[in-house]
C-alpha cells in the first residue's frame, strides 16, 4: 500500500492532449508540487509540463502507474505492467463492472492476482497525499489537513473537495477507489490507521461488497481513531440508485446502522456533518461526559442551542450553589447565570474568559455563542478564550455569529484551536458524536 | 401601524456620542438613505452626520420617535411625545421586564393606552424597512428582499441580518419586538399579510404571551402568505433559558407544534432551514404533488438526496414505461433512468435540459444536482435550465456543487429564478415544507 501514498516515480498512462483526463492528471501532479520522477506515457510523444511524453516504458523504474486510457486496452496494459514489477496501479477510467461489463474487471482481477498487482479502482477519482504533494487524480487538488477522506463515489469525493477548498478544509489523504475491484475500505482504513497525518478518517460509502471485513477491521481502527461514516442508500428508491447494491453486505439499512454502533464508528448523516465533526474531532479526541455549558451574549441563539443539545441526549444543567455565588459576586447584575450564561451586554472578553474559567470544573465542554455589536471586538474575545482554554483543559467551541464583523475572531480562534461553527447547534451535534466516541473507547460502545 | 414602517419624519432621542446607541441609529438612518426627515434629539445639542442635534422637540412634526435613554427617564419622554399626538414609538431602550422591572414596563404601558401611542419593545433592536431605506436599528442594515422577519430576540435578529448579509439575502422588513409590552407577533403579521414588499414572513419566538391572537390571525394570514416559524425553548432547560417562559401559551412545546400544524405554520428547527425555505418560498409557493425527480451527473449526492427526500416522506418513483423509451431512444447508452436520472459524463447543458424537459409531466417538482469537472461549464448548464423552467412550468430546484468552479452558474442560476442549495438534502427539506404548504391550503391542514 506504501506505493500509493509514497511512491518515488509515477507514471501516467493517458491522452496528453490538454483537457483530456491523462492530461489533466498531469498536470495536477506536476502543478501539486510532486518531488519524486513523473513519467507521463502515450503513444503521441512530445512534451506536457516541460516534461517528455514516453512511448515506451519498459525502461522506466515506475513505484505507481496511473492507468487512463479507454478499458478494452488495460488488460494487456496490465500484463506488460506486472511483468516489468509494477505492484501499484490506479485505473482511473470507467467502462466496467458498473456498465455492466463485470467480464472485463473479472479480467483485469485475474492479471491483478497472477503478478500480486494492487489496484485502486476501476472508475475512480484517484489518490491524494497532501503529505507528499502527491495528486494523482483529476479532482480539484485537495488543502494539507488532519483528515484522510476515502469515497466510493468518485463525483461525490470531487464535490467534497471543492467544498472543502471553499471552507479552508484540508485532507491527509484523500482516495476514491470507485468500483474496488481489489483494495477496499478495509484495507484504506488499515493502512490509515498507521498513518501519523492523519488524525481523523472519514468515509463515504453506498453498500460494502465484505461487510465483515469492514468492520472487523474498524474495531481494530477505532482504539486508535476516530471513523466518520456516510453510507447513502438509506432509502428503496436510494438503494436502486446505488451501482453497487447487489451483493452488499444487507439490504436494510438498519443493519448498517446497528453494525456502526456495535464498531463504534460515528455516522454523519451528510457532508457538511462530516466536515463539523472532523474539524471537532481534530482539536478535540474526548469529551469526558455529558454536561455542557453555554456562555453568551445573545438569549436566542443560546436557547436554541440549549434545545439541540437536550434533543440528543446532552444536558445543560444548573451550575451549583457556590458556583452560582461565586459568579454572582464578580459579575454585573442582572446575568443570567443558570446556564446557558447569559452575558447580555456585559459581553468583554474580561467577562466571557472570567465565567469559562469559573465554570469549567462543573462542566464537560463550554460552547461559547458570540452575537457581535458595535462594542464588542470579536479578535480580543477570541485571544481570551484561547488562553483560558489552555488553562482549564476542557473543551470550548465556539460559534461565533457571523459575516464580517466576526471575521478576524474566527481566524484567531483557528489559531488557539478552537473551532467554530455557524451556529450553537452545529456544536451541540459535534459535541454529541465526541461523547458517544469517548464512551466506545470506554467499552461503553452502543451508548 | 404604517408609521412605523412609512414615516415621513423619525426623531431619535438618546446620547449622540460616538458609539453610544442614539449616535449608531442615527448613523444608520442616514447612511441607509433614508428620504424622510431625520431630527437626532438629545441635550448635548451640536451635530452630527451634518444635522443639528435638537435640544428641544416641541416644534417638531414627528411620525416616528426611537427611543434610546435610560429606562428611568422614558415615562415623562412618553407624556410629552402623547401630549404632541406622536402615535408611534420604538423603545430600544432595556432596563424593563426582562430584568424584573415589570412595574416601569406597567407604567408606559399605561401611558401609551391613555395617548393610544402604539410601541415596538421595549428592549429591542428596531425596524427595518428596506422599500424606503429606513433602517431605525442599530443593527447590519438589511439588503433588499422579500422575506419580512420579526424576532423577539434582539441579538437572534442581528446574527441573523449578518448572516443574510454574507449570504446575499434580503429582507422586506425587520422587526425585533423584544418585551412586546403593545406591539406583538399577531399586529406585525397583520400588518405584513397586505404588505406587497413582502411574498414571505418568517417568525423568531421563544413564548407567546396571547397564544389565541397569534394562532387566529395567522390562520387569517394563511392564505395570504406562507409564514414560517423558529420556536425556540423547545426542551426544559431552554424553556428556563426564554425570559419568557412564563405566561406563555403553553409551557410545553409538543402544544405549539400541534398548533403550528393545525395553522398551517411552517415550523423550521433553525436558521439556516428558515433561509433555505424563504428562498424556495419566494420562488416556488406550491408544489402540487410529493413525485419528486433528480436530475443529475453524479451518483452520490443523488442517492443521498433520494434518501432524503424519502425520509420525508416525499417519493422518488421511476418514469413510466413509455417515458423511459423515449429517453433511452435519445440518450447514450448507460446512463441511469429509472429515477435519479445520472447522466454520467454525459451531464451537458443539452441532455440536462433535454431530460428535465422530458420528464415535467410526471413529477411535481425536479431537483438538479449538478458536480463541475473540467469538461462541463456550469454557466451553459445554468440557462439550458433557466429556458427549461420557462417552459414546463414545474419548479426546478439545484444543487451545483461546489465552490469557485460554479460560482458563476449559480449566479446564473439566480436571475434565471431558480434557487441554488449546498446540497440536494436541503433542496429535499424545502421542497417538503412546500408541498406541505401546498397541501395546507387546499384544506388538507395536518398532513
Amino acid at each position: 500500500m506504501e506505493k500509493f501514498f509514497n511512491p518515488h516515480s509515477v507514471a501516467i498512462f493517458g491522452s496528453m492532449k490538454e483537457g483530456k483526463t491523462g492530461f489533466e492528471i498531469v498536470r495536477n501532479i506536476v502543478e501539486g508540487g510532486f518531488k519524486g520522477k513523473i513519467y507521463p506515457v502515450s503513444r503521441s510523444g512530445g512534451q506536457i509540463f516541460g516534461l517528455n511524453i514516453k512511448k515506451d516504458f519498459k525502461n522506466l523504474d515506475i513505484d505507481l502507474a496511473v492507468i487512463a486510457i479507454p478499458s478494452q486496452f488495460i488488460p494487456s496494459l496490465l500484463e506488460n505492467l506486472g511483468n516489468k514489477g509494477v505492484k501499484s496501479v490506479i485505473i482511473i477510467s470507467a467502462g466496467f463492472s458498473e456498465v455492466g461489463n463485470i467480464e472485463e474487471e473479472e479480467k483485469i482481477k485475474k492479471i491483478a492476482k497472477k503478478y500480486s498487482i494492487r489496484i485502486v479502482g476501476p472508475n475512480c477519482a484517484g489518490i491524494m497525499n497532501t503529505e507528499c504533494n502527491l495528486f494523482a487524480s483529476i479532482e480539484v487538488r485537495a488543502l494539507k489537513g488532519r483528515t484522510a477522506f476515502i469515497t466510493q463515489s468518485g463525483s461525490l469525493g470531487g464535490a467534497v473537495l471543492m467544498m472543502a477548498e471553499e471552507l479552508g478544509f484540508g485532507f491527509s489523504k484523500f482516495v476514491s477507489y470507485g468500483n474496488r475491484c481489489d483494495v477496499d475500505e478495509a484495507d484504506l482504513i488499515k493502512y490509515l490507521q498507521d498513518d501519523p497525518q492523519t488524525k481523523v478518517i472519514a468515509v463515504y460509502i453506498e453498500g460494502l461488497k465484505d461487510g465483515r471485513k469492514l468492520l472487523a477491521q474498524d474495531k481494530k481502527a477505532l482504539p486508535k481513531k476516530p471513523i466518520i461514516a456516510i453510507k447513502a442508500g438509506k432509502s428503496e428508491a436510494g438503494m436502486r440508485a446505488t451501482s453497487s447494491h447487489t451483493g452488499s453486505l444487507a439490504g436494510e439499512d438498519r443493519i448498517y446502522d446497528a453494525a456502526f454502533k456495535q464498531t463504534g464508528i460515528l455516522r454523519v448523516s451528510d457532508v457538511g456533518e462530516m466536515f463539523d465533526l472532523s474539524r471537532g474531532l481534530i482539536y478535540y479526541q474526548k469529551i469526558e461526559g455529558n454536561r455542557i455549558a453555554i456562555v453568551t451574549n445573545s438569549g436566542g441563539p443560546a436557547v436554541m442551542t440549549t434545545d439541540k443539545l437536550e434533543e440528543l441526549g446532552l444536558v445543560v444543567p444548573e451550575p451549583s450553589p457556590s458556583l452560582k455565588n461565586r459568579l454572582k459576586s464578580s459579575l454585573p447584575p442582572n446575568i443570567s447565570l443558570r446556564n446557558p450564561f447569559d452575558l447580555l451586554a456585559y459581553g468583554s472578553a474580561e467577562n466571557f474568559a472570567f465565567v469559562c474559567e469559573a465554570i469549567a470544573s462543573e462542566y464537560n465542554a463550554i460552547i461559547v455563542i458570540f452575537v457581535p455589536t458595535a462594542y464588542m471586538n470579536s479578535t480580543k474575545i477570541a485571544k481570551a478564550l484561547g488562553k483560558v482554554k489552555k488553562r482549564i483543559k476542557k473543551p470550548i467551541f465556539a460559534s461565533f455569529m457571523a459575516g464580517r464583523l466576526v471575521k478576524k475572531g474566527i481566524e484567531e480562534l483557528n489559531s488557539c484551536g478552537i473551532p467554530n461553527y455557524e451556529t450553537g447547534e452545529r456544536c451541540a451535534k459535534v459535541i454529541q458524536k465526541i461523547v458517544l466516541q469517548t464512551s466506545n473507547l470506554k467499552g461503553g460502545r452502543g451508548a
